[in-house]
């Protein structure tokens, strides 16, 4: 299959690279190669022809939280403690319940994708049935995931506190699922988690399995986490001692991770999820993404639905550029990132997490946006990155003409 | 008219007042009445059976560059005074041809109406004609709406400058228009305005006459009007002492006002209107929008547009009270806006300065958004607060199903 447009992608944060009405090859799912007059190259290929308007990667979410879906945007007045007490908690044991869950799975799902993320990472809830139908709905959606059932032997309210040996059975159970949905370890947070539960998952984790967790989000979390581990010399040693740190785990949030912690990020390859939509939402802090950035970590964007209001990365990305201007008012040493480097988070910076995704590079993911043309481009004269500006700052879901992942179409909007 | 639904506004900003499948009875363009069951009371009335869905308030704009619509979500990386050189002043330009002006009028006015906002007060450029264009689309639209044509007769590119005497003579041509649409006095900031000119248009200001303009938006504005102005003791003064603040007079941004700054506005009844994505964007600084309220300031929002990349006042509501926790992390001694204070000021807050608006109080105009139903809200069980919470922070502008103003139907959703 080829495909005509406008094509942008960044193969490095630091640069767009732009072809005017050129073509994507697409075989085998994966991108074989993008260049001008691929037409005449493949005369026997249909060709989509999206002149004139733009081609994009679709977006990547790092952390997505599917059963708090029900609760987007609402009791945002609180920080993350009370918040999890008075909402978060509350909602997630609802899905003992299969039919709500089918339910608050679908919308959620919908969203994402209606929304251009094609790639993303689920944070389920305790309940082993509830996040098998979450990765049965992934399947059927046709969206690449990883899916996590949430590990808790402590700190809970009774009705979500699992015993250790069957919480890793459970996690056990559902690492395997199919090529393009897996299973992910998800210890919920320090506080969640014994350390004996912890070093059994971490035990699976040193077999390849994918992890993700949280870290350093709020201040009182970290104080809790000193105060529940004072032999450990910070939060990331935890997870680290229990071996659940590596180039497959995700951390989410990193607001106030020091330098030995980035440091030691660093070394192992983990991947951060930047969340400044939900660090603001629940008055959590600012965390300083362009250091992450030159650091060369590798980093993506997470929504943190339901802490963050939107399942858009789009909008994500535009927070995180508002922020990082907040960080640098705040401290001048520090810098804002630039709209390309907000770009590629969105794109390949989490997209890698998959492999070869988020970018048009030979043998990535053939997963791709087709936004519609605004009027107002051709009488405005925009240049092509003016017109990704005014879709990624100004855009909505109803701007998003055509979603595919893996080549395949999944949504289109009249 | 009736209309049926589940009604909710704030009459003043601490609380919602609700009332579930009540009536609004519309007389005259203008709220007659509230309550339980008046289709008994008035039998003969024609009502909108809106059961279950949400109606409020539509939301004022109180700052909004029309002439900027162009340029959304275009040159973002850059700061207050080279975005106006690099971005800003080069598209105003364009307002000398009226049919580039009509399209992009029209294209501002559509997503304004779409975006639930019925009372605004806009920027146009310094062209005359333009400027009569925008008033008479606002009329044909029937937005409620102040428009200003610009005034600059020094520090702006030679194509933007203005002799002073037919800066003011271009004013006042177009300060009467009619009853739903009016000129205001629109001096652009002090750099932009000899003291002569703002004497003059001060003198119309005496008559009665509404004032807009800039304030305190940036550390570098604020330095230059102190190098061109140092015999005044701060940037209001300079205002102050040309008549132009007064009950009738909106001041943009107000990021870095002194404390006898805001007490001057206090004492003048002057509005301020708080534009915290514009803010953001271009690293321009946060304001303690809480101050302004809790010392009873008249203060609503703008959109700011083009520096804010929204014209949604649902999405600014969001960036105040996340700019505003933002403000609690930096200096613990000030506090977030709470969401009830966001919504007053979206709605009443800005709504005043139109006189009787933004609430459904007797006599008040008959503007309010019917809200589209998410399924979610039944199986959810969720509050009414809460489904407004979820409209405004996870809402978009499908999501509104009906757009009124003056008790007529401007858009509808299908």
């Amino acid at each position: 299959m080829l495909i005509k447009g406008n094509i942008i992608h960044t193969m490095t944060k630091d640069a767009f690279e732009i072809l005017r009405n050129g073509y994507i090859y697409i075989k085998n799912e994966r991108i074989e190669e993008i260049g001008k007059d691929l037409n005449e190259k493949y005369p026997d290929e249909k060709v989509e022809d999206y002149t004139n308007q733009l081609i994009i990667p679709s977006f990547t979410d790092l952390h997505f939280h599917a059963v708090q879906y029900g609760n987007l945007g609402i009791g945002l007045d609180e920080q993350l403690l009370d918040w999890l007490n008075h909402y978060t908690f509350k909602e997630e044991r609802k899905f003992e319940d299969l039919d709500y869950a089918e339910v608050v799975f679908r919308a959620a799902l919908e969203h994402v994708i209606q929304s251009g993320t094609t790639r993303i990472v689920f944070f389920s809830s305790i309940h082993e049935k509830a996040t098998k139908l979450l990765m049965d709905l992934c399947e059927a959606y046709h969206i690449t995931a990883f899916v996590g059932k949430v590990n808790m032997d402590r700190n809970a309210p009774e009705y979500l506190l699992e015993e250790t040996e069957s919480s890793y059975q459970g996690t056990l159970r559902l690492l395997e699922h199919s090529e393009h949905v897996k299973g992910i370890i998800t210890p919920r947070f320090v506080p969640s988690c014994t350390i004996n539960l912890m070093e059994k998952l971490g035990s699976l984790a040193s077999l390849g399995y994918p992890v993700q967790t949280h870290i350093s989000e709020n201040l009182n979390e970290i104080d809790w986490v000193k105060s529940l581990h004072p032999e450990y010399e910070d939060y990331l040693s935890v997870y680290d001692a229990c071996q659940l740190i590596g180039p497959k785990t995700i951390l989410a949030h990193c607001v106030y991770c020091t330098d030995q912690e980035i440091k030691r990020i660093k070394e192992t390859g983990a991947f951060v999820a930047h969340c400044p939509t939900a660090n603001l939402n629940l008055t959590s802090g600012i965390m300083d993404v362009k250091k992450y950035l030159d650091e060369g970590i590798q980093i993506g964007f997470g929504t943190d639905v339901g802490a963050g209001q939107t399942p858009s990365i789009r909008q994500v990305m535009v927070h995180a550029i508002q922020v990082s201007k907040v960080n640098q008012m705040k401290y001048p040493e520090r810098k804002r990132i630039s709209f390309s480097e907000a770009f590629y988070m969105a794109t390949k910076g989490g997209g890698q997490y998959f492999g070869k995704s988020g970018s048009f590079e030979k043998g990535y993911s053939a997963d791709f946006l087709v936004i519609k043309k605004d009027p107002l481009c051709e009488i405005r004269k925009m240049t092509l990155i003016e017109e990704l500006q005014r879709f990624i700052y100004a855009g909505d879901n109803q701007k998003i003409d055509k979603v595919y992942n893996r080549g395949r179409l999944l949504h289109s909007n009249h």
